[in-house]
């Protein structure tokens, strides 16, 4: 028998091992065997049917915030030194190859990624279960049919792949959008370093934060996991555009509905502009990223940087500069705190690596680095996937570091001799996940990012300004989308909320009004509103609700109080001041009230002055000026909840005021929302 | 010699006849021939290769207000009675069945299609050529390395496969938003119709208002032509789950990143509530509406009611009454004045239509119509394709009736007991272009359309209070998303602004702020900021320039300034007058002064009081009160010109203005965005 540990898979609320000894997963750097891997026997369809009927229903019975609450807890108590999770996690790391500035990246960056996504969860989500997607739509003249786009929650199962590469960040970066949107996750890491995937799923079970049923994990082979998908299901996938060929020839996916997104591997670029000199600091800051992103992650980086496009004119400084810095790499067991670049995952994945240099070299010679040996600072050179960094240098014209994929510690520098064919060059890779631009020149960086743009998911503008604070080419960030066109794979994560909307439905939605408020949760122009008597000032969040409305009393503006309010604020714009300049104003004819002055009376017509539950005014969103205030109109202002949100962090909430402001016709003067603050309760220790 | 005319192609810039005969193309209401067509020995790649280098290129030179100008110049000229096209391609449309009422949708519909998205365009994005997506993210606690998502046009071709139902409609509904994205488009139409297509697309070119290459024609065979697209093209399909799956099995869109969008066929629903009654306006309201999805284009349409989902209890009564008003349809020659439903596109269609019927009857029974003959108010019942509208009744647990399409005047009637069991019924169909849901109980309406959105694109509820202005549960609207998961494709059209698009690609940037704002067009917050001496309020538009700033003297806020205030506007809220009142809030701990009072003051610190080029302040957007102002606290105000957008049909454009009120310890007390209209030049008549 032998001595290390079959991972689990955690299936249908318990974890499952598999009866035979299943394969060996072998520590990166000395070749031990550090777990074994199988998933035979593991019932599929029980895993996609517990999702469905258990994760499911439990997940879309929270609120957009609470879901991301649980994240957020999750996210704690990962990265709380008491649990000692975060050392676990880092300790194993190592066996995966990766120093422990790589783990860094996969680890930290996995938890940093679920603080981020939660709080864009609570910040840019309504506390509710609908997401309400751009303005409303009048589709009739009288307003009495309406339009609405709403996103709602899949009731189906996401499965997520991920590659080998980041077990712990790649897995959390997934989990978290899907379970803010409301989908149950059932995670497949890559075999290679799936026990480290595994270690912390066990834990975020353990910890019993996440409500059963909403995260299991395969261990194992996903053989016949898509033949239990169904129409609502979707697949978000990370790895090599061969293995993307193969989930998209899915009958599922060709024909049942599933939806497939892939994030694959790509020939990133760096470009440095032609502004550039090697005197630059732009130019240091050109060969360090790409000397990071060979290095990095032993350069198995589906961001990495494979193409590094120079001026001609500059290209032997560059290559000289890129090789200076490669040579100070040290190499070897990545437990060295000498170490700079640990191992490749596997010797497999060397020989792949190896193979592709071989391509390379048959249009690029070899500036930097032997891909068939290496000196290492610590490490065992025969049963370690230890290999140099190597630095290719392209012919003009060549085809292959357009077409082949070193994934590892490699890179290749071509040349360009006019933007354009920066451009041309970028764009031969025929889509990638992220590409940079190294320049200091405002025309230079309009030129070729919009050139670069259509070809890329994410674009770096690197230049001494933000280079202090750049957080580089290779690594996606929650709040911005992740993923390329093309042989990127087409897909799209992340990016804030958009990544946990790529798991909803999004549906336009036609009612009446009244209907539409119904359906929305949300007062929608043109419903029914509420005025019990009962001024909504003096309601508590618990007492107040969407369609509770105060009607002002009408007030007329008069010509002393525009003269007096141009004087007291300063205001003495022509149109407020001037009877004859403002009668030859071609909007107004005349003088008008300031728009200020509107609002400002507004509030004066619908505030309740007495201490109550309403705690501020924070802020006003669309404001607009529909029709000009005359001497001696008369104008009135009516209030009406529009959205109520509690925070779950405070005792009170936000809320939302629809305000119309009309004239003595009805016509609207000014529209806008006004936002508040209102205790839960009132009086507030009630 | 045949007599009719061979349709020709619109490729690489001239019109293209076929060598050969081509097949012919029937009157479906009468057999006769109308046109043949054949596109054999065209140059598919030289039209692929036109679109992209000579197309594109003209449309990525406008910005997207000049995109959608062209746009609204095309719709104005094809409706204009003095062209005489409206009238012409009524004429030819009784040919493919279609009674004039019918026509209304797919002609004028088509124009009014352009008519809202070029005012969508206008409206809803920026004049320029970059889309800026969402708000700006802070990267970096210095501000020095921000993030910004924009969208760029993508530099290939979009290829629209239409179907035969709108043969107008279906080719500018996709043709719209592609342009104005800055695709050049190739519009493939089906056969049966693509004379009335041919019609259109030549009175369009004839025009000479798009530019040269970025709308061709091809009529005739696809085949070959995914073979020439690449990454940076789309397809954008509309017809049949089968033909969908061939599309998507071909290697160019499974392996060469070419992106498919799919608008198929499916089996919506529409379900009556259980709160209504015989007696309800409701109970008329949906009879109506499935009578007139089945007649509508005979019920060729891929929107039409399939299932009609409703009380067990009301079973026999809506069978009745639909059968009823079915009975009252006069079938025949689509040009008699008599006629309310046309003929089917073709035999073929029908004898497809007959089959569906017989496998549906396996679990469902006739209860009006024979699928075997009809009575004709006029016309030739041996060669026209008419067809009896065909009402179904299903048992219940049948199956067909989810997973069978009738494309023709058949719906079947399916009988549900809870709530659950009707949205488990509608989610039965797999995904669906659009459902309805007849009911005027707000409950039922949450509960049903939140049950009913992930399987739908669209959602109608009906009720006595929309049924006024509503357009029907069939009618896809310009300005509402148009597709749906699963069998309806998965793809998604129209949606404003969302269609066009999707005809772009989006991309994360990161950059400084000087490098974003040269990126965007717009003026990034922490970018550089340029005074002249010159105050931006005497500048025209012609002058104005991103990034021009005025910074304004302090001026201390007194409390006799938040008395006065207060006493002016009638806003005597505790927190401004009542100090002991105030102290007790959480949030201030004092008495502060008004958000209103601070922005007046500041209005009164920027404005430049004389005429001139700015003409008035139209609004406000995203208005934050961050800091409170206390008594004798100073406040300043910075303005910024932060975007210029000019208006093409006036003599002014818009301006935003970044706006920073801070106190005199530098803290933001508020920020917003001021929007003004300025002077294209100035004096007006300069």
């Amino acid at each position: 028998m032998p001595g290390t540990p079959l991972l689990e898979s955690y299936a249908a609320g318990r974890w499952y091992a598999a009866r035979d000894e299943g394969r060996p997963l072998l520590d990166a750097g000395t070749g031990e065997e550090v777990a074994r891997i199988s998933s035979s026997g593991l019932d599929l369809g029980a895993m996609t049917t517990y999702a469905r009927t258990v994760g499911g229903p439990a997940l879309r019975a929270l609120t957009f915030h609470e879901r991301a609450g649980l994240i957020k807890a999750v996210a704690k108590h990962l990265s709380d030194p008491a649990t000692g999770i975060k050392d676990e996690l880092y300790d194993l790391s190592f066996r995966t190859g990766a120093t422990k500035r790589d783990s860094m990246v996969d680890i930290d960056g996995g938890f940093g990624t679920l603080f981020s996504i939660a709080s864009k969860g609570v910040r840019e989500m309504p506390n509710d279960t609908v997401y309400v997607d751009g303005g409303l739509e009048q589709l009739g003249r009288q307003g009495t049919f309406v339009g609405q786009h709403v996103y709602t929650s899949r009731p189906g199962v996401a499965v997520q792949i991920n590659a080998f590469n980041f077990p712990v960040w790649g897995m959390l970066e997934k989990l978290a959008p899907a379970f803010i949107a409301g989908m149950p996750t059932i995670v497949k890491p890559a075999a290679q370093t799936a026990f480290l995937t595994e270690l912390c799923v066990r834990r975020i079970i353990e910890s019993g934060i996440l409500p059963e049923g909403s995260l299991q994990l395969l261990a194992g082979s996903p053989s016949g996991l898509l033949d239990e998908l169904t129409v609502q299901d979707m697949v978000a996938f990370t790895g090599s555009a061969h293995t993307a060929g193969l989930l998209r020839t899915h009958t599922n996916v060709m024909h049942g509905g599933v939806q497939l997104g892939v994030e694959a591997d790509s020939l990133n670029c760096s470009v440095l502009g032609p502004d550039v000199t090697v005197d630059d600091p732009e130019f240091d800051l050109f060969v360090k990223g790409v000397v990071a992103e060979m290095t990095v992650k032993a350069g198995q980086k589906c961001t990495a940087i494979r193409r590094a496009i120079v001026p001609t004119a500059l290209a032997d400084q560059v290559v000289d500069a890129v090789s200076a810095r490669l040579a100070k790499i040290a190499v070897g067991d990545p437990r060295h705190d000498d170490v700079r670049m640990g191992a490749l995952v596997s010797l497999d994945q060397r020989e792949e690596v190896r193979k592709a240099v071989q391509q390379l070299r048959s249009s690029a010679e070899v500036a930097y680095g032997d891909p068939d040996r290496v000196d290492l600072v610590a490490g065992d050179a025969d049963r370690g996937a230890f290999l140099s960094p190597v630095l290719l240098r392209a012919q003009r014209g060549a085809v292959e570091p357009h077409d082949v994929e070193p994934f590892g510690p490699v890179s290749t520098v071509l040349t360009y001799d006019s933007l354009d064919e920066a451009v041309e060059l970028a764009a031969r890779g025929k889509g990638s996940l992220v590409g940079s631009l190294v320049t200091h020149d405002p025309e230079v960086a309009r030129t070729v990012v919009l050139g670069l743009a259509p070809w890329h998911g994410r674009i770096l503008v690197l230049d001494r300004d933000d280079a202090g604070e750049s957080t580089g080419h290779g690594s996606p960030l929650p709040m911005l989308v992740h993923g390329g066109p093309g042989r990127a794979g087409g897909g799209e994560e992340l990016g804030g909320v958009r990544g946990v909307l790529h798991h909803m439905q999004r549906t336009a939605i036609q009612a009446s009004p009244a209907m539409m408020t119904a359906v929305t949760g949300r007062w929608t122009k043109g419903s029914p509103r509420h005025d019990d008597g009962v001024h909504p000032f003096r309601k508590s969040l618990a007492e107040l609700r969407v369609g509770d409305t105060i009607a002002s009393e009408p007030r007329t503006v008069t010509l002393a109080d525009i003269d007096h309010f141009a004087e007291f604020t300063g205001d003495t714009f022509y149109a407020h001041t001037d009877p004859e300049a403002a009668a030859r104003n071609p909007l107004f004819g005349g003088i008008v009230a300031h728009g200020y002055l509107v609002v400002s009376l507004a509030a004066g017509l619908f505030v309740d002055p007495d201490p109550g539950p309403v705690l501020a005014n924070f802020g006003v969103d669309n404001l607009r000026f529909l029709t000009p205030v005359k001497a001696d109109d008369s104008i009135a202002v009516t209030l009406t909840v529009k959205q109520i949100t509690p925070r779950s962090s405070a005792d009170y909430g936000e809320v939302r005021w629809d305000a119309v402001v009309v004239n003595a016709d009805g016509d609207p003067v000014a529209t806008y929302d006004v936002l508040t603050l209102v205790a839960k309760t009132w009086p507030q220790d009630a």
